[in-house]
């Protein structure tokens, strides 16, 4: 069976997912501990995909947030080689287009794909091969950043499955890509 | 009193208002007759104020949809002479800043300024001049097209004051610019 395919993501409300720098600090932690349906979500997932500049970003976490799943993370350049062993151990590096990561997941008998990265996304939607997103959405304009969306030659239909807003002003939409 | 200053826009799921050539075929008009709360909205406006392209735009339609009210069209280059006479007597033609619009607009006795256009609208947005938008969301990723939001120095705080969903499949999010 093809894996689900699934996006969820903090977002901007103009729609950007970190800033120029890749930087999140201007995604407040809640401090009622509301984690927007994220725990739940995650432990549907048996694998995370992710480009390279997610990876990147991951690393500078202070704990390594996916322990015992298998992430991959899509690459041109990068090998194991480039990696610290402690590092290379948790991550396989593939240069893969997305069809056939889907290949390759439905090979390992994943059934969750967890997907995240801008270009990730983006490439993924544009061939069409996402089943659903859920944004959370902080109310702010950021101006500028990485964008959630980028140019698609298609359009593509979605419907909204769930929508919920929160005390602490964020508000949640789940999209189901038709 | 500094008059206020709402965004009223239908827009896709990627948050463009139009196609790129500015057409909105997209945005299927609701079989129920649903008006997402427009004509409460419009009524509570009492001077629009457009940029150059939507103002084309908005002439391409069958009727004239703001009848009875004033309109201000901000343009760098248009003049009355442009333009047939039956439309000239319809709008007012400006080469005003944000700024300098809302001073003629107080002048003038108005209360409620309904923005509209997304050069116009980015512009009061970088400005710290828009208090309010009303976005209702088509579940469509258009791709491409003209943006809502653009590229701003600063960042804009928002808070979320309505969440709504429709049963044709839309949503509604209100927010007051903080």
């Amino acid at each position: 069976m093809i894996p689900k395919v699934s996006v969820y993501l903090a977002v901007s409300a103009d729609y950007y997912i970190a800033r120029e720098d890749h930087s999140l600090d201007w995604l407040e932690h809640d401090p009622k501990g509301q984690d927007y349906g994220y725990n739940r979500f995650a432990k549907s997932v048996d694998l995370i995909v992710m480009g390279r500049k997610t990876f990147e970003k991951v690393l500078g976490f202070e704990t390594w947030p996916y322990e015992g799943r298998t992430v991959i993370v899509l690459s041109r350049s990068l090998t194991k080689s480039d990696l610290a062993p402690v590092i290379a151990r948790r991550v396989e590096l593939l240069n893969m287009e997305p069809a056939e990561v889907l290949c390759y997941a439905e090979a390992l008998g994943c059934t969750h794909i967890y997907l995240d990265g801008g270009i990730t996304i983006q490439g993924f939607l544009a061939q069409g091969l996402v089943n659903e997103m859920i944004l959370t959405v902080f109310p702010l304009l950021l101006g500028k950043g990485i964008p959630l969306f980028g140019p698609m030659d298609k359009e593509v239909a979605l419907e909204v499955l769930d929508l919920k807003g929160y005390d602490s002003g964020l508000y949640q939409v789940h999209y189901r890509v038709k």
